[in-house]
Order: structure tokens, then sequence, then C-alpha cells
């Protein structure tokens, strides 16, 4: 029988920048008998589904709902919109964008990957004059796409995406906006509609607080348009028969059911927490948790302050210190998982996840463990982190009573 | 919150071709909390899943674990062994060997189809000597694979893979032999190496008794070999990058972690009962079934008693009858669900699904609502079909006392 | 890890009259983490409860829920209201009746036990009369309770309260009227108020369909008033604490936290479908029932059709034959439970409960299974009792269309 | 449907000293589907829990297992030994044991309660000469039992019972000795046998992280003989009858079965752990919570080092401050449950609770809880308890590297 329990004892802490933890709710919602996908009570759910996850990209266009991880969905983005030898202008903002890349590359695709050079490139985010500069070099409207990624999940760093559309206007080129938001969605504030995204790109297991198996493709009609000529083959990812069968609330192949009733659950949480609210509490856990960095004197990864992500904090090691060689002590003497460094940030820092089902107590706990850790590493602190986080978290409270306060339903 | 009440009491019996019925023990195990699919714990998962789904396909070589619908599988199949305009004989025995060719064709390549004619062709298996006889003719050997449904979940026509086997020998022929198992692993007697099969596609929500988001590959040495030559662009599919991850029981991109808890319940569920034993207790359930069907004066889809299904029985209705309008009346009034018509058979039949996690109780209560509902539908019956299960059960119990009996496990 | 496989496949079917199949909203909500007892949020959950059991008993009386089976609730409704060395009338109606009976003196009480003689009055209702006459003779007055059981379990009999209620009002005598409602609650209509009863005897695993653990005492005003001269000693079932409790939402003591989030669960299921739905949907199944037993030739253990059991049926086997060992096959081939005879009862009867969270279909196969065990234990059937309960659901269904008709609720 | 969310995002925290947090496992346990308590599966399930209890009180004689919360085995304690008028030696360390006599009282027994006087009674373990010279006083040995608390859970105070056994014997004095470990048992060592308990009450909700529902008495040979001659009333209480079921695996009323299920697993995780770890866990858990309130400045409310409880710390506040007013704070800004100040502490200190599925980061996410609360509520504090007790787990961990480190089971 399945067992779990590489820690004796106690509740495992999963702050990695996602999965992130799925609230029990979810688990439960998830955990109903599966029903027939071709009946009517599917039928009554996907069409509430296809309805409320609109809101949740700011959108009034079509949602697509994929079986399969976030990786699907970029995929699903390309083959639905692009020919083989398309070029395609990507962002390297760090170790996600560069997997889209090579994705792209697979494809038969030419990205050219622009960004600013080195390790510094990764700790800032798309720079929209580098974007309006390129295409407008491109007076042949050869780049048919230009791909970001809205947050970075491997470095904690969020772009601006309004610049990113202004900048390809400024250029008038025609190309399309696609948006990778698989870390920022439902956590960080994010505009389909207004913002001109052509592809949004999303998945379920970081601000939906689902498990991994669910992906996203929301879509303009311009991107719908590009489908029509594009002539990557395509079949699982292929749009059309999906929103044929939306109408009616079902899907061309078997759906991930379970996954779907979870869907349905986290709706409801964030609808009713409100998704505005989400969003300041994602901010305030990040302040909190870049305070305690500061604190510690150690680097925090996104070097520019108007890119700090909400959803995750990077935090660099001082030169000589492995910071997988923390992570796994941490892991093991603390029963709390961070993320690892990744690509060219590999060994060089972890990440801290704060999002989704997060509150101020997970990120104390979080912060304390990795206090410990840094300690037990003799990683040498300025001061201590978890003590400048729960000055934050006092001032936060102190600003502002009401809020977050508990909800004092009568039944 | 989720609601699943369309029936305001009692237990909803799920008698489709798959999703087949999840256990509680699955559902339970699906539901335990998410983890750091990149974390030491979920990497001793990886490796148990990754080693005991082998013995289940009966193989040696690797099983390839996606997240995505068993559609999805398809694809991962034709997409890692063929190149654009690649030649594919594809044999029709029903819907989903029909939706496996508009596959085939959307992805770029040219399958040729054949079978019986007509709508009798949807009443038996593959026929060997056609694929024999084909591929005689094609002596370039143009043809790259042959692609073959073990159990068409459409019809309940079960197909003799060997027997393909020996038909490709017999021609001398190279093609790569594909097979479909979605419906029938871990339910119908199946073996990838015995059987030489190639590329063996399966999916969750069958015999397995998962809920439907994980797909399978088993793939031989000569597909792996085809690979490297195959120009279909390919990313999420591309089993490499996954064969890479899998030696030490990760995957390149977040795996459908809660899924794969399942996974791993339903293979100590299969193993501890014993796959023989597994597939002998479907063929008691489909010979009841059956004598339920023939005892109504119905006639069973499946026209060759070698090729009956053990998993799902299709039942045609007489001329003038709409299946869909029995199914609807059984689904309103008696809170079980069959399987439609589809494709040709559209309204002419409906399936009765008897896989998975079934007893004889769960197919009585089928066969109870089946036949109540046909007499609500004045659909003239020669005998009680329940009676006619009741006694085949019966004779079975009688003839085997120790079969079936509870396990008296003493604590 | 808990392991519940004594049958390797399929579910379980568990027709007997309590603990009834608990749906799985029930026990989806029964997880949700445990909370602090005294904490607001407990609070507002208590206050729902307290409000909302009430009308399951038709009282605006208050409602004492206990931490303990419905045994527990036997002895809170004496030791309440009653002296050591006092008198109750206690009337035989099978082997709950007995064992209450043997309860009283346990604790002291004298009670009196009257019934129709031999096995004969374990198959008939209460006789008002009798209770009428007894008291009538009691001048005075030295009866101080008198104690009848609503729906026996053990037989599948249901009594007249209100014509006991009568009976008592007939001989003008004050005894307290203590009802036990285990297995009739949410059944079978009941009404604490308007029938005049003095305590309301209940338990959570038959119609409220919770598991075991959870007790009832429902209580009127005289109830209450007889409590300050009682003397029998008492602590845990004292009602005085927990209603001062009750008034904020909290119990003196710690309550059954996870079942308590079930009995919210179950109230909101009852309350949506209707309480008379409920009853009405359990008269159905019975009908059916006695319908199979009839057809089967076999003896009802209730020979008084006005007493028939909406809850469960009794069935006794024709001399010769040990009903436990026909029980045990079936329980062992075709994994359905069934209840024993108890008591006097013991070898010649079964007992099929269609209780609670049950349907046709569910009812369907445990005749099934009741019809192959007969067979397999050469038992002499007139004709099929399954083939009778289907004739009667049919029948049930073309005379009313609408009823238990799927409920179409659009998203 | 039912929803616990007056805290919109994140897991609540709760250390309160019982219910302890109900660890996944235990909670799926219990969401198993309800099964025939007379049935074959059953009766494997209630040997084996009835047979893995007893070392849990390490004890080889019989464990009572009630559907009941702890109080109800306070009564099962009483009623099954004594008898009406009998005189009670019971020693006051704080509520419970205050709660203790009032039930004793209201079975009619005659409690004498000693203790050191006035609050600083409470701050104290039992003093055994105090014991001792009592029942040296009680020449014609009316004092039939002797009852004490083990872990006193409204004060954070454990006694010590072998001084408290080897008083009586001191004395001489046949008394029974009764002690309560409804907070300490599986946290906190302690030997039925070996210590010459004569019953030991427990429950479900601490240390076995059950949730509330399930209650025990561990018995001696002397107390099952003193039983033959108490008069006190019993009935659903009475030890006999139930080891009379429980020889063949059975309970004589309907178990609380789903709650049984998680005891199985509970059984299973602690003695998978193993007994001595989980004590050794607990202190080391105590010490760091010991050393934040020490940081603090704060008094603890336990005054002898000797008696401080590896189960809960109690915190006194300066005077001036309602504890309750803090803890209210925490609970509505932090989302953190902490016990209050019960009965003669009331509003002077809260406890906070480190038992059961605890772990480092659950603590110290409760204790950066109470500094924020405390410094929002203007309480002066010495010096950070976070980093206190940051600092003792760092010490510990480097004392002892292997301890408590992952568990790298390979599969």
């Amino acid at each position: 029988m399945l067992r779990l329990d590489f820690h004796h004892s106690g509740r495992h802490f999963l702050q990695i920048p996602g999965p992130s933890p799925v609230p029990d709710r979810l688990l439960r919602a998830m955990s109903y008998p599966t029903i027939d996908h071709r009946g009517p009570e599917f039928g009554a759910l996907g069409r509430r589904l296809i309805r409320d996850i609109r809101p949740i990209f700011k959108t009034n266009q079509p949602v697509i709902i994929y079986g399969s991880s976030g990786t699907g969905a970029w995929e699903g983005a390309l083959v639905n919109t692009l020919s083989p030898g398309d070029s395609v202008l990507m962002y390297e903002t760090g170790h996600f964008a560069t997997l889209w890349r090579e994705m792209a590359e697979k494809l038969g695709l030419k990205p050219e990957f622009i960004g600013l050079p080195g390790y510094e490139g990764w700790r800032r985010g798309v720079q929209p004059n580098m974007i309006a500069d390129r295409l407008r070099q491109d007076r042949k409207h050869a780049i048919k796409a230009v791909c970001v990624v809205h947050n970075e999940t491997s470095t904690g760093v969020t772009s601006d995406i309004l610049a990113v559309r202004k900048a390809i206007d400024s250029a008038e080129h025609p190309a399309l906006l696609m948006v990778d938001t698989i870390s920022s969605l439902a956590s960080v504030d994010y505009r389909h509609d207004e913002w001109g995204v052509d592809v949004t790109v999303s998945g379920s297991q970081k601000g939906l607080m689902l498990p991994p198996g669910i992906a996203f493709n929301a879509i303009s009609e311009k991107a719908r348009n590009a489908r029509k000529a594009a002539k990557l083959p395509r079949s699982y990812w292929d749009w059309d028969p999906i929103l044929t069968s939306n109408e009616t609330g079902y899907w061309p192949y078997t759906p991930n059911t379970n996954l779907l009733y979870a869907l349905s659950e986290s709706l409801d949480m964030i609808l009713n927490e409100g998704l505005e609210e989400v969003f300041a509490r994602h901010i305030r856990l990040s302040v909190a948790c870049r305070a305690a960095v500061s604190a510690w004197g150690l680097e925090i990864q996104c070097c520019d302050a108007e890119a700090y992500s909400p959803v995750l904090t990077g935090v660099m090691m001082p030169s000589g210190v492995d910071a997988d060689e923390v992570r796994k002590l941490i892991y093991e003497q603390f029963n709390l998982s961070l993320g690892a460094g990744l690509g060219k940030a590999k060994g060089r820092m972890f990440r801290i996840g704060h999002l989704g089902d997060c509150n101020e107590l997970t990120l104390m706990a979080a912060l304390s463990a990795c206090e410990m850790g840094l300690i037990m590493s003799n990683v040498p602190l300025k001061s201590s982190g978890v003590a400048a986080a729960r000055d934050e978290f006092v001032a936060q409270k102190r600003k502002s009573e009401a809020r977050n306060v508990v909800n004092y339903k009568r039944s």
C-alpha cells in the first residue's frame, strides 16, 4: 500500500514554487467517484468549468482545458498557431523560458532567443525595448510569435506583460503574443483580454492549487484565426475539436474527470475569496519573505525590485556554498521541500514558494527551516530572517486590522 | 461546492466500458497530499512504478507513463516512430480504430484503412489474413506500421494479436506492430514481449481502475530504433527524455503525482489478486452477461464467439428502437450509466461494461436495470436475462467452490 | 496499513439493517481535519446541528447528541428520568426491546416486560390495548415509564406509536413515553412532538447514513421535569450540562467532531431530498423487497401487513434450513452482508436492510445474491423473487413517471 | 455542504493539547466504507486492535475500547469498581482532575480532594507523600481508590505515577490506583503493568492522533475482581460484556467502526516509529517550546522542572493581560488554535500543544504566531522565543545527526 513516510511524524511543508500545497477541500473533491464523461452530470460540471475558468484569466474568450502538464499547454500554444520553420521571438528570463525554446526547436520552429547577457539576464524581467527593437528590424514580419514567461518559476522574476504588448504595438508588428502564466495564474494579476495576449499558457498545480495534470490555453480571436493557416501537425492539442465538444460541456476524448472535480472546488475557493484579495495576499507573503532574505544578508535572485515575484523568492548562496546541499539538509532534518536552482542557477540558489494555499504561518515555518538549515550549513547570516518576517507581518496586520481576519460566518 | 447529485439517493452504478468504477483504495491513495516531484520520496515512488508496471504488459522493456488520456498515447506511438507521409496499415474494428486513423491523418501520415465491409465489419475482430495479404503486396515496404485495436471498446470485440503478429511474419514484412490495449490492459491476457508488439498503447481508466489522466506506451527495441529516423515533430510525447529521467525515478516535466499514487495502489491490488485470476474473473463476468443478452433474445454486437470481449458486451436493439432512448431511461430511472453506441453503431446498441473493480452483484444490478429499462421501453424480451445470468453464476460457483471465495485472512 | 479486502474485487454490498451504507459525501466530510472543539468555527457547526437535527425528529424541543452508540442513548433516556427501583413497562417486540429491558435491570430499575406470547410475539408490533390494560391496573402510578421500540431492527416490525400514546392517554396514566427510533429515524415517518413522546432514542448509523458513534435523545418538557426528581446516578449521560453548553454551540466534554461533520452533511442531504420523499422512497423499496420474498414462497418475519417495516425485511427459512449458513454462503460467494437472526430468531431468518442511502439497484443486487444463495443452499423457491421485485419497480415507475427521476440541475 | 473556512487560505495550525492534528493516513483510513460489525472482516480488525493496543499501555492485561470521549472512560473506571458512597482519594493537579472529582460526586461517590493549596497547586505535580500520609490515616481502608492524572492537560504538569504507586504501597493500603492518561498515552512513557496501575483511563484524540470518539480503560486483575463487588449501576460502561465479546474480536453493541479504522492505522504508525522514539520526540519538542517561553521572559505554568509536560506547555501572562484576548487575536490573525486557560487558570495563561503528529516546523510556526500575537497585544517580551527554539533545535540536531533524519527507504 502507498506509504509516503520518509519523515516519521508531522506534516510535510511543501514550499516549492509548485506544485503548491493542495487544500483539503480539493483533495476531498478529487476523491469523489469517477463518473461517465458522456453523461448529463458531467455535462453540467463541464459547462460550469468552461464558464468559470474565464474570469481567472480575465478573459471573455475561450479557455482550453488539457489533460496534461503545463509543458503540454506550451506545445498546444505552438502547434495550433505556427507552421514548420516559422520564426518565433522568445525571451530568456530563465530555465523555463529556455525549455520552451527547446520545445520550439524540437517542433521544427526557428526560435530566436534574446535577453540580457549572462547570469544577470536571469535576474531581471523581460526588457520590452529589446523586443520592440527586434520586431522593428523584422520588416518582413518573419517573426510569427513573441513568447514570454510572465512569472519565471526558476528565478522569481515577474515580467510586465502590458509593456511587452506595448512594445509589439509600438513596432507595429503582427506577431502573436504568447505568455506562459504557469506559475502566476490566480496568484499575480493577469489580464488576457486587456493586455491583448493571444495565447495564455497555464497549469493547475500553482495558483489554482490542484495537483498537476491539467493545463490551459486561453486564446484570442487572432490566435484562432492563425490556427487556420498553421501547418504544424496536431491532434491531441488541436483546439477546434475541443471547442466544439465544449459547447455542450464535454471533451472530444476522455477528460481528467477527478482533477476537474478539484478544479471546480478551486474556482469556488478563489472566487469566494476574491481574485484581487488573492493577489494582495500573495504580495503580502512575498514582502515578508524578501524581508527575511534581506535580513540574512543574502541576495535575492531577482535584482529588480519592480520585478519581484509575489509567488516565489530565489535565495542566492554566498560563493562556496552548494545550495543543493543546504536544501538536502533542510529536507532531511526539517521535513521541508524547497525548490532547487535550475539550469544556470543550479547549486547557486534555492527557491522558496509562497503561493496558492499559503498563509503567514506556513511561510514562518519555511523561513525557520531555512534559517536553521543555513546555520547548520555554516552560512554566515547578518541577522534573523525569521525575526524580520515576523516584524513585517506584525506591521502588515497593524496597518490593516480588518484584513485577513477570520471570517465570522454565522450559521 | 462540488455536488454530484443528479440522483437523490443510493450509489450510482457506472457500467460503461471505462472509466470503470474506481475502488475506494485508489480514491483514498489519490487524495494524499501532493509531494515534490523532484524530491527523494517521489523518486522512490517513481522507481517502483516504472518497475511494476512492466509485468502488467508482460514486458521486460520500458513502459512510458504519460500524463494524458489514452488518445495522447496513440499520438505518442505515432510521432515517436514515423515520419510525415509514412504509410500506416490500420484495421477498422470500430469507432476507436476509426478515431486512431483520423489522428494519423491529422498528423500527416497516410493511413490505409482495411476491414470487412459495412456494419458487419464492426461485429468481428481483426482478420489476420487481410493484413498478411496487404503486406505481401507491399513489396517495397512502404507500410511502416500496422495498427490494430486489441479490444475495441465501441463494439466489445477482442482481436487475436498473436495471429496479427504471425500474419506480419508470414508476409516477411518489417512494419512495426502497434496495438491499442486501452480497454484490455489488466483485464484480458496480453503479452507485449511474447507477441512481438512494438508499441502497446494503453490508458489508466479501464482495467487499471484509475480515473482518466494517465496513459502508456510499452515499447520494443525495434520501436526505439525506429524513433531515431522518425521525423514527425515531437516534444511532449518524445520517449527519450522520459526514459532518461525515468532512470532515476523522475519525469522531465511535472508528472501527474496524485494519479501516480493511485497507480501504485492499483498495482498492489492487481499483483495481489494475481493477473491471471483477474483475467479469469473478467471472463466469468462476461459469460454471465452474454447469457443475459441471449436470454432476452437480443443480439450481441460481436458475432464471432471467438472474439467476445471479456470487458464489455454490446447489446443490439431490435430495429425501430433507439438505444440511446433506452439508455437515457435507465440512467434517469435507475441510476445506471451504460455506454452509448458510437459512430456506425450510434443508436443501434448500448454497451455494458464489466471490467475493472466489478463483481457478480454489480453486474446483476446492471442487468436488472437493463431488463427493467427494456421492459419500460417496450422492447420485446424472450425471457429474463437476469435469471439467465443468475443461473450462470450459480453454475460457475458450483463448478469451483474454492473460486472467488472470501479470503479468510487471519490477523 | 488498513486493508479491508476479504473479497478481491468489486464493491461490497452492505444490506444489513444498519450500519447502512455511508454515502461518499459523508465519508468525505468526515475526513476533514479535526478542529478545536472550543473554537468559533466549531461553534458555528454546533449551532447549525443543534438547530437542524430537530426537524428530523419533528420536534421543536431540544435534541441531545451523544458520542456513543444507540445503546448509550437508551441509557441516557433511563438515567435522566428514573430512580433506582422504579417500575418501567417495556414491550417485547424483539431482540432490541429485550436488550433494552436487560439494561433497565442492570441499572436497578424494575422493568415489566409484556408482549404476545412465544415466537409469534416477535412477528407483530406493539399491541396498544395490552399497554392500556396494564396501565389501567396501575392505579397508584407505580409505572414511571412506558418503553417501546418504533422499528424493531431484529424483526422488521414497525409499531404504531400514536396508538401507544392514545393507549396511555386512555388509561389517564402519567407515565413517560420513551421510544427507540434507532432504526426508523429519517427512514419512517416519526413525530416526537405531535405524538407526545417524552424521550426519543436514536442513533446515527441507520437512516442518518453516518457511521456508528453518535446517538440522540429528543426530550420533552415533561422529561426534563422528571429529570429533576430522578435519582439514578448520571454524569456522562446527564442532559443538563449538555443543554447548557449547547446554548452556544458547544459540548461539555470533547464531542465526536468528525462524525459531526458527517451529520452536517447528512442533514444537508436529507433536507434537500425532503423528509417526506425519503419516507416514500423507503416504502417503495420495502414493497419491492416483500414482493421478492413472497415470490420465493418464503415467509416474512412480520406477519401483520400493517406493521411491515419500510427499513428491513426479515426472511424466514423453511424448517431444517440454518439461516446463518445461507448468510455465510452469500457473504463468501457474493460479497453481500445480510443481517442475522437474533435472540429467539437466531438461525431461523435473515434480514435484508433497505434503508438509508439505498436505491433500486442495490436492492436488486441484494435480492439477486439472496436468490443465488438460496438456490445454492437448496432452499426450494416457488418462483423468482428478483423477477417479482423487477415487476414491482417497473409498476412503480410507470405509476409515477416523474418520481425518482434524475434531477436535471442546470449549472 | 460542510465548509470549514473561517480563514480564507492556508492550513489551520491546531496546536491545542488535544485534539491533536490527525495525520492524513488516519483521515484516509477513517473514510473507508463502514462494514458489518458482526462480519468476519470486522472480527479480524477487532482482534488485531485488541491485541495491539496493549503495548501502547505497556500492559499484557485487557484494554477496553469504548465509543465515547475520555470523559466516558473516567465514568467506566469508577462505575466498574466502586459502590455508592465509596470514598475516593483524588488529587487536584488542575482542571481535569477537578472535573473527574465532580463526576465522582455526581455518581454518588465520596471523593476527597487533596493537593497543594491555591493556584500554586496547579503548578506542580502530584505530591506522593500527601497521598501516603492520607492513606496511612485511613486505617479502616474506607478509601477504595486513589485517582490521579498523569499529564494534567489544563496545566502542562506531568506527575510521577511510579512514586504514587510506591506511596500507596508504603502505606500498605489496598486502594485501587486509577490514572488518567488521556493526554499522555502514546506521548509520554507510561507503564500500566510495571507501575501497578489498576485502571488506566485514556482517549483517542491526543497521542493516538485520532479524532475524538474512542476512549479506553486498561484494567488489572485486581480491578476486575473489584468489579464483582462494585454496586454502582452500569450497563454501557460495563467491562464484562465487552471482554466477553472481545474474545472473538467483536463488541456487545455497535462499535465506532470508522474510528477503529483510524486506530488501526495509528497503531501501525506508532509501532513503526517505535514507542520509545515517539516519547523522545515529544521531549525534544517540549524542550524547544520551553526555551521559547523562557526567552520571552514569561513564566511556564508548571514550576517544577521535574514535572514539565512533554505534551503541552502552559504560558502565563503578565498580570493585566487577558490570555484569552491574546489567543483570540492569534486565532483571528494567524490561523492558529491554542488551548485556553481553564478553571482557576482562566484568562491567566494559554496552552501550546506539541503532541501527536507534530514536528519541528509546526512548533516553529506556532511559536511564531505566539510571538507575533504577544507583540500585537503589547506584552513586553525579553527576547525572541522563536530564536531560542531555533537555537535549541539546531543544538539538538547537531548533537545527534542521525536522529530524526529522513528515512531513506528504497523501494
